[in-house]
Protein backbone atom coordinates (compact mmCIF):
# COMPACT_ATOMS: atom_id res chain seq x y z
CA UNK A 1 0.00 0.00 0.00
CA UNK A 2 1.54 3.19 -0.87
CA UNK A 3 1.90 5.71 1.80
CA UNK A 4 3.40 9.39 2.49
CA UNK A 5 5.21 10.46 5.53
CA UNK A 6 5.36 14.46 5.96
CA UNK A 7 5.49 17.10 8.60
CA UNK A 8 2.38 18.09 10.42
CA UNK A 9 0.65 20.76 9.69
CA UNK A 10 -1.73 22.61 12.11
CA UNK A 11 -5.09 21.54 10.21
CA UNK A 12 -3.93 17.98 11.33
CA UNK A 13 -4.30 18.85 14.83
CA UNK A 14 -7.95 16.84 15.36
CA UNK A 15 -6.54 14.11 13.26
CA UNK A 16 -3.43 13.63 15.69
CA UNK A 17 -5.87 14.52 18.55
CA UNK A 18 -8.24 11.37 17.43
CA UNK A 19 -4.99 9.10 16.99
CA UNK A 20 -3.95 10.13 20.61
CA UNK A 21 -7.10 8.75 22.01
CA UNK A 22 -7.37 5.84 20.21
CA UNK A 23 -3.48 5.07 21.87
CA UNK A 24 -4.77 5.80 25.11
CA UNK A 25 -7.27 3.63 24.57
CA UNK A 26 -4.68 0.59 23.44
CA UNK A 27 -2.36 1.81 26.70
CA UNK A 28 -5.12 1.49 28.78
CA UNK A 29 -6.03 5.08 30.56
CA UNK A 30 -8.49 6.85 28.07
CA UNK A 31 -9.77 8.84 30.53
CA UNK A 32 -5.95 10.23 31.33
CA UNK A 33 -6.35 12.44 28.07
CA UNK A 34 -7.05 16.28 29.25
CA UNK A 35 -5.87 18.23 25.83
CA UNK A 36 -7.66 18.51 22.83
CA UNK A 37 -6.50 19.36 18.98
CA UNK A 38 -6.38 23.18 20.33
CA UNK A 39 -3.95 22.88 22.71
CA UNK A 40 -1.98 20.88 20.24
CA UNK A 41 -2.42 23.81 17.46
CA UNK A 42 -1.44 26.62 20.48
CA UNK A 43 1.47 24.18 21.72
CA UNK A 44 2.97 23.20 18.97
CA UNK A 45 2.43 25.86 16.10
CA UNK A 46 3.90 28.86 17.94
CA UNK A 47 6.96 30.68 18.18
CA UNK A 48 9.11 27.90 20.16
CA UNK A 49 6.60 24.96 19.67
CA UNK A 50 7.21 22.55 22.32
CA UNK A 51 6.57 19.56 19.94
CA UNK A 52 7.27 18.61 16.17
CA UNK A 53 4.77 16.33 14.76
CA UNK A 54 4.97 13.84 11.88
CA UNK A 55 1.42 12.36 10.12
CA UNK A 56 1.50 9.09 7.44
CA UNK A 57 -1.09 9.53 4.69
CA UNK A 58 -2.74 7.00 2.68
CA UNK A 59 -4.40 7.87 -0.73
CA UNK A 60 -8.16 8.46 -0.71
CA UNK A 61 -8.96 4.92 -2.27
CA UNK A 62 -7.08 3.57 1.01
CA UNK A 63 -8.84 5.35 3.42
CA UNK A 64 -10.12 3.85 6.73
CA UNK A 65 -13.31 1.93 7.23
CA UNK A 66 -14.63 5.01 8.79
CA UNK A 67 -13.30 7.39 5.89
CA UNK A 68 -10.33 8.49 7.12
CA UNK A 69 -7.11 9.14 5.22
CA UNK A 70 -4.15 10.47 7.72
CA UNK A 71 -3.41 6.61 9.85
CA UNK A 72 -0.84 7.12 12.07
CA UNK A 73 1.66 9.83 13.27
CA UNK A 74 5.02 10.42 15.54
CA UNK A 75 4.99 13.29 17.90
CA UNK A 76 8.61 13.92 19.15
CA UNK A 77 10.48 16.86 20.51
CA UNK A 78 14.09 17.65 21.49
CA UNK A 79 16.15 16.77 24.47
CA UNK A 80 19.30 17.06 25.94
CA UNK A 81 21.78 14.82 27.30
CA UNK A 82 24.83 16.19 29.54
CA UNK A 83 26.61 13.63 28.59
CA UNK A 84 26.49 13.29 24.91
CA UNK A 85 24.24 15.96 23.54
CA UNK A 86 20.96 16.57 21.83
CA UNK A 87 18.44 14.25 21.55
CA UNK A 88 15.33 13.59 20.01
CA UNK A 89 12.50 12.03 22.19
CA UNK A 90 9.41 10.20 20.29
CA UNK A 91 6.53 10.68 22.83
CA UNK A 92 3.89 8.83 20.63
CA UNK A 93 4.15 6.59 17.83
CA UNK A 94 0.43 5.36 16.40
CA UNK A 95 -0.45 3.64 13.37
CA UNK A 96 -4.49 2.55 13.20
CA UNK A 97 -4.74 -1.05 13.79
CA UNK A 98 -6.04 -1.51 9.96
CA UNK A 99 -2.85 -0.26 8.97
CA UNK A 100 -0.20 -1.79 10.58
CA UNK A 101 2.14 -4.23 9.25
CA UNK A 102 3.04 -2.55 5.87
CA UNK A 103 5.71 -0.77 7.40
CA UNK A 104 3.89 2.95 8.77
CA UNK A 105 5.24 2.75 11.96
CA UNK A 106 9.13 2.22 10.78
CA UNK A 107 9.06 4.84 8.45
CA UNK A 108 7.59 7.18 10.38
CA UNK A 109 10.21 6.36 12.91
CA UNK A 110 12.76 6.06 10.32
CA UNK A 111 11.90 10.13 9.55
CA UNK A 112 12.27 11.25 13.28
CA UNK A 113 15.59 9.78 13.67
CA UNK A 114 17.07 11.51 10.07
CA UNK A 115 15.64 14.87 11.17
CA UNK A 116 17.31 14.15 14.57
CA UNK A 117 20.39 13.39 12.95
CA UNK A 118 20.44 16.45 11.07
CA UNK A 119 19.68 18.68 14.24
CA UNK A 120 23.01 17.09 15.55
CA UNK A 121 21.23 14.69 17.35
CA UNK A 122 23.51 11.29 18.94
CA UNK A 123 20.03 9.75 20.26
CA UNK A 124 16.67 8.63 20.04
CA UNK A 125 14.92 7.91 22.83
CA UNK A 126 11.19 7.02 23.64
CA UNK A 127 9.77 5.04 26.76
CA UNK A 128 7.03 1.99 26.68
CA UNK A 129 4.86 -0.10 29.00
CA UNK A 130 6.61 -2.85 30.12
CA UNK A 131 3.40 -5.04 29.48
CA UNK A 132 3.65 -3.62 25.58
CA UNK A 133 5.31 -6.98 23.96
CA UNK A 134 5.15 -5.88 20.75
CA UNK A 135 6.52 -2.21 21.05
CA UNK A 136 9.12 -3.52 23.02
CA UNK A 137 9.95 -6.37 20.70
CA UNK A 138 9.60 -4.05 17.63
CA UNK A 139 11.90 -1.45 19.48
CA UNK A 140 14.55 -3.76 20.47
CA UNK A 141 15.00 -5.49 16.95
CA UNK A 142 15.24 -2.02 15.30
CA UNK A 143 18.39 -1.71 18.00
CA UNK A 144 17.09 -0.04 20.89
CA UNK A 145 18.31 -1.16 24.02
CA UNK A 146 16.04 -1.20 27.28
CA UNK A 147 17.57 1.40 29.89
CA UNK A 148 15.61 0.09 32.63
CA UNK A 149 16.53 -3.25 32.29
CA UNK A 150 19.92 -2.85 31.70
CA UNK A 151 21.35 0.44 33.98
CA UNK A 152 17.95 0.67 36.23
CA UNK A 153 16.46 4.06 35.20
CA UNK A 154 13.08 4.62 37.19
CA UNK A 155 11.41 7.57 35.43
CA UNK A 156 9.57 9.56 38.33
CA UNK A 157 6.82 12.26 37.65
CA UNK A 158 5.65 15.24 40.12
CA UNK A 159 2.34 16.61 38.96
CA UNK A 160 -0.92 18.50 40.93
CA UNK A 161 -0.38 19.17 44.38
CA UNK A 162 3.12 17.42 44.47
CA UNK A 163 4.05 19.95 41.92
CA UNK A 164 2.16 23.05 43.37
CA UNK A 165 3.69 22.17 46.66
CA UNK A 166 7.62 22.47 45.07
CA UNK A 167 7.03 25.61 42.92
CA UNK A 168 6.05 27.22 46.25
CA UNK A 169 9.10 26.43 48.15
CA UNK A 170 11.54 28.14 45.59
CA UNK A 171 13.15 30.96 46.81
CA UNK A 172 12.28 34.60 46.60
CA UNK A 173 14.82 35.90 43.84
CA UNK B 1 24.83 28.98 54.88
CA UNK B 2 23.57 31.68 52.24
CA UNK B 3 23.47 30.60 48.69
CA UNK B 4 21.73 31.68 45.88
CA UNK B 5 20.13 30.54 42.66
CA UNK B 6 20.32 32.29 39.36
CA UNK B 7 19.89 31.49 35.84
CA UNK B 8 22.98 30.24 34.58
CA UNK B 9 24.77 32.64 32.01
CA UNK B 10 26.83 31.15 29.23
CA UNK B 11 30.39 32.20 30.81
CA UNK B 12 29.22 29.52 33.65
CA UNK B 13 29.71 26.42 31.43
CA UNK B 14 33.23 25.92 32.68
CA UNK B 15 31.88 25.34 35.83
CA UNK B 16 28.74 23.20 34.87
CA UNK B 17 31.10 20.76 32.86
CA UNK B 18 33.19 20.25 35.61
CA UNK B 19 30.06 19.33 37.66
CA UNK B 20 28.45 17.56 35.62
CA UNK B 21 31.83 15.21 35.10
CA UNK B 22 31.39 14.94 39.08
CA UNK B 23 28.27 13.57 38.69
CA UNK B 24 29.25 11.51 36.04
CA UNK B 25 31.65 9.88 38.59
CA UNK B 26 28.83 9.22 41.37
CA UNK B 27 27.09 7.69 38.98
CA UNK B 28 29.76 5.45 37.44
CA UNK B 29 29.95 6.03 34.40
CA UNK B 30 32.52 8.93 33.98
CA UNK B 31 33.75 7.97 30.76
CA UNK B 32 30.35 8.59 28.87
CA UNK B 33 31.15 12.17 29.37
CA UNK B 34 31.31 13.38 25.61
CA UNK B 35 31.00 17.07 25.44
CA UNK B 36 32.64 19.88 27.18
CA UNK B 37 31.52 23.14 28.19
CA UNK B 38 32.17 24.42 24.49
CA UNK B 39 28.95 21.80 23.27
CA UNK B 40 27.27 23.60 26.20
CA UNK B 41 27.99 27.09 25.37
CA UNK B 42 26.53 26.48 21.97
CA UNK B 43 23.64 24.08 22.87
CA UNK B 44 21.92 25.94 25.84
CA UNK B 45 23.16 29.97 24.28
CA UNK B 46 21.65 29.77 20.97
CA UNK B 47 18.86 31.44 19.12
CA UNK B 48 16.12 28.22 20.34
CA UNK B 49 18.41 26.64 22.73
CA UNK B 50 17.84 22.77 23.91
CA UNK B 51 17.94 23.16 27.99
CA UNK B 52 17.57 25.90 30.59
CA UNK B 53 20.20 25.82 33.37
CA UNK B 54 20.00 27.07 36.96
CA UNK B 55 23.52 27.62 39.24
CA UNK B 56 23.37 27.51 42.98
CA UNK B 57 26.08 30.00 44.46
CA UNK B 58 27.58 30.77 47.71
CA UNK B 59 29.34 33.33 48.88
CA UNK B 60 33.20 33.83 48.47
CA UNK B 61 33.84 33.29 52.18
CA UNK B 62 31.65 29.65 52.05
CA UNK B 63 34.23 28.78 48.57
CA UNK B 64 34.74 25.17 48.41
CA UNK B 65 38.03 23.79 49.52
CA UNK B 66 39.25 23.48 45.73
CA UNK B 67 37.76 27.56 45.38
CA UNK B 68 34.57 26.67 43.57
CA UNK B 69 31.33 29.47 44.60
CA UNK B 70 29.57 27.77 41.77
CA UNK B 71 28.76 24.73 43.77
CA UNK B 72 25.02 22.81 42.79
CA UNK B 73 23.21 22.82 39.38
CA UNK B 74 19.91 22.18 37.63
CA UNK B 75 19.64 21.52 34.01
CA UNK B 76 15.96 20.94 32.76
CA UNK B 77 14.03 20.92 29.24
CA UNK B 78 10.88 21.17 28.16
CA UNK B 79 8.74 18.13 26.80
CA UNK B 80 5.09 17.46 25.62
CA UNK B 81 2.64 15.42 26.73
CA UNK B 82 -0.17 14.33 24.37
CA UNK B 83 -2.25 13.65 27.60
CA UNK B 84 -1.55 16.48 29.58
CA UNK B 85 0.31 19.38 27.73
CA UNK B 86 3.51 20.93 28.41
CA UNK B 87 5.99 19.03 30.97
CA UNK B 88 9.01 20.09 32.37
CA UNK B 89 12.23 17.65 32.32
CA UNK B 90 15.38 18.30 35.03
CA UNK B 91 18.18 15.70 33.30
CA UNK B 92 20.38 16.88 36.02
CA UNK B 93 20.61 17.94 39.52
CA UNK B 94 23.89 18.22 41.15
CA UNK B 95 25.11 19.86 44.49
CA UNK B 96 28.87 19.28 45.60
CA UNK B 97 28.94 16.89 48.48
CA UNK B 98 30.17 19.44 50.42
CA UNK B 99 27.09 21.35 50.36
CA UNK B 100 24.71 18.88 50.73
CA UNK B 101 21.73 19.16 53.18
CA UNK B 102 21.53 22.86 53.46
CA UNK B 103 18.50 23.20 51.58
CA UNK B 104 19.77 23.55 47.75
CA UNK B 105 18.97 20.62 46.01
CA UNK B 106 15.40 21.41 47.02
CA UNK B 107 15.56 24.59 46.00
CA UNK B 108 16.71 24.38 42.45
CA UNK B 109 14.38 22.03 42.33
CA UNK B 110 11.47 24.06 43.65
CA UNK B 111 13.01 26.97 41.05
CA UNK B 112 12.86 24.49 37.97
CA UNK B 113 9.27 23.76 39.35
CA UNK B 114 8.16 27.44 39.64
CA UNK B 115 9.45 28.14 36.17
CA UNK B 116 8.03 25.08 34.79
CA UNK B 117 4.65 26.68 35.92
CA UNK B 118 5.28 30.23 34.41
CA UNK B 119 5.76 28.16 31.04
CA UNK B 120 1.90 26.34 31.66
CA UNK B 121 3.77 23.19 32.48
CA UNK B 122 1.39 20.60 34.32
CA UNK B 123 4.14 17.52 34.99
CA UNK B 124 7.94 17.74 35.84
CA UNK B 125 9.83 14.81 35.57
CA UNK B 126 13.32 12.99 35.74
CA UNK B 127 14.91 9.91 35.63
CA UNK B 128 17.02 8.43 38.69
CA UNK B 129 18.64 4.71 38.94
CA UNK B 130 17.31 2.41 40.73
CA UNK B 131 20.42 1.89 42.81
CA UNK B 132 20.60 5.89 43.75
CA UNK B 133 18.67 5.34 47.00
CA UNK B 134 18.98 8.55 48.82
CA UNK B 135 18.07 10.44 45.77
CA UNK B 136 15.14 8.11 44.92
CA UNK B 137 13.89 8.86 48.49
CA UNK B 138 14.67 12.21 48.34
CA UNK B 139 12.12 12.51 45.24
CA UNK B 140 9.99 10.65 46.66
CA UNK B 141 9.62 12.04 50.07
CA UNK B 142 8.39 15.04 48.01
CA UNK B 143 5.79 13.55 46.19
CA UNK B 144 7.08 12.26 43.12
CA UNK B 145 5.49 9.07 41.82
CA UNK B 146 7.59 6.26 40.45
CA UNK B 147 6.14 5.49 37.33
CA UNK B 148 8.85 2.40 36.03
CA UNK B 149 7.42 0.70 39.84
CA UNK B 150 3.67 1.82 39.46
CA UNK B 151 2.64 1.57 35.69
CA UNK B 152 6.02 -0.23 34.49
CA UNK B 153 7.72 2.59 32.15
CA UNK B 154 10.58 1.09 30.01
CA UNK B 155 13.44 3.64 28.68
CA UNK B 156 14.59 2.84 25.34
CA UNK B 157 17.17 4.43 23.49
CA UNK B 158 18.79 3.76 20.15
CA UNK B 159 22.43 5.47 19.52
CA UNK B 160 25.57 4.75 17.47
CA UNK B 161 24.79 2.52 14.47
CA UNK B 162 21.59 1.42 15.18
CA UNK B 163 20.58 5.14 15.35
CA UNK B 164 22.46 5.70 11.51
CA UNK B 165 20.81 2.48 10.18
CA UNK B 166 16.98 3.84 11.34
CA UNK B 167 18.00 7.15 10.00
CA UNK B 168 18.92 5.45 6.25
CA UNK B 169 15.80 3.30 6.44
CA UNK B 170 13.66 7.05 6.03
CA UNK B 171 11.60 6.85 2.96
CA UNK B 172 12.17 9.43 0.17
CA UNK B 173 10.37 12.11 -0.12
Amino acid sequence: MKFKIRTAKQEDCKEISRMIMDLAVYEKMPEQVKISHRELERDGFCHNPFFECLVAEVPEEHKSSQGHTTVGYALYFYTYSTWKGPSVFIEDLYVMPEYRGKGIGSSLMAKVAQVGKEKQCVRLQLSVLDWNTPSLDFYVRKGAQDLTASEGWHALRFDGEALDKLAAEAPKD
